[in-house]
């Protein structure tokens, strides 16, 4: 059944950045889990999937990660964080492994995918270490943007964390020499009762300066 | 009303990444303006909006957009497509334009922003032209992972298009000088029955790959 458009925006519209969650509640577990899938199933170029999700729950951490993010109270009192790490070096393994998990799921000989692998190695192989951490960041951005709108149509809220020391975030969450590094995070919850940001009118240029017709 | 979890995973199960759109069935008028908004009311940070969607139905331009994109059909068969251009020169006339969108929508003195505006300086001032466009192009896939998301619950099917070449797009859509810079796109409409695509199996990463719990 498809969504009506109008339930769409109505859950843009109550999107916002939450500056104070209510840390009192918790997202049932059976909602937490299917927001997980809702990520594994972000699309990625080539599918390639070049990024890892830590959900951080361990309260010394969170409190870690605070410190490392301008005290920001998102980081200790939502529901869940989700740290978003993206692929530092992307190479032929993960090219390897990518076909083979394709040969697996869909059974099909991975000869046939020699065309496949082609076009990917003929995108990447020209690409610098620097060009293609930031392609596999912009990635990771798919992810943030679809969890932000899964999660304001389930009535939850979230709360984009850019303002942050992703190195710090590396150290803390033992990330550095994985070939992860932190990109982003977000925090999702509820909102509290007392946020006043939740109150204040959503800003946006108008559009007629972010929409041309052609 | 909230969605069901189950809804959204429904959804994005159903997603691909469309290879054959049916170029005889089109996206009905209030179902595209809805996504069109959907797509203005995409978070960014501080809420910069540091973007511009084109909205390319001109054939003409679609065909030299495909013959850019590696002869993709996608970008002249599916019913609509979107260009998402990031800011390349972010800067003070920026910042202000949208601190006074705020005063203006939110009713609210200038003076009081100026807080926020110390804090977007902070931020942006330090950086290289370079970093601030690889910014602003992260913020443009948020709107696209958005998008894709959006027109999935609606029903749509989505192709982005990341093989393309962006400066024959700047050319093509007249964007060189402006400020902005062809990112990436998305053809949006319905899948053809006859693309073989759409009955493979979704393959994904096991999630113990993708997902680490701290």
């Amino acid at each position: 059944m498809n969504l009506p458009s109008k339930q769409l925006l109505e859950a843009l519209e109550r999107r916002y950045a939450t500056k104070q969650f209510d840390p009192s509640r918790v997202i049932p577990a059976e909602t937490w889990a299917d927001l997980e899938t809702s990520l594994i199933l972000t699309p990625s170029s080539f599918g390639l999937q070049p990024w890892k999700f830590l959900i951080v729950n361990h309260p010394e951490t969170r409190e870690k990660l605070r410190a490392a993010s301008w005290g920001q109270s998102q980081v200790t009192e939502a529901s869940q964080l989700v740290v978003f790490a993206a692929r530092t070096d992307l190479g032929d393994a993960d090219v390897s492994a990518w076909i083979e998990r394709i040969a697996e799921v869909q059974g099909s000989p991975i000869e046939g995918l020699q065309p496949l692998r082609n076009v990917i190695d003929g995108f990447i192989k020209p690409m610098t270490p620097e060009s293609l951490y930031a392609w596999n960041a912009r990635q990771v951005y798919i992810a943030l943007g679809q969890l932000m709108t899964g999660a304001a149509l389930l009535g939850l809220d979230t709360c984009p964390l850019e303002g942050m020391n992703p190195r710090a975030y590396d150290e803390i969450l033992g990330l550095e020499g994985t070939g992860y590094a932190t990109t982003v995070a977000c925090a999702v919850g509820y909102r509290s009762e007392e946020d006043k940001y939740a109150k204040l009118p959503k800003v946006r240029f108008d559009a007629a300066r972010l929409v041309e017709r052609i």
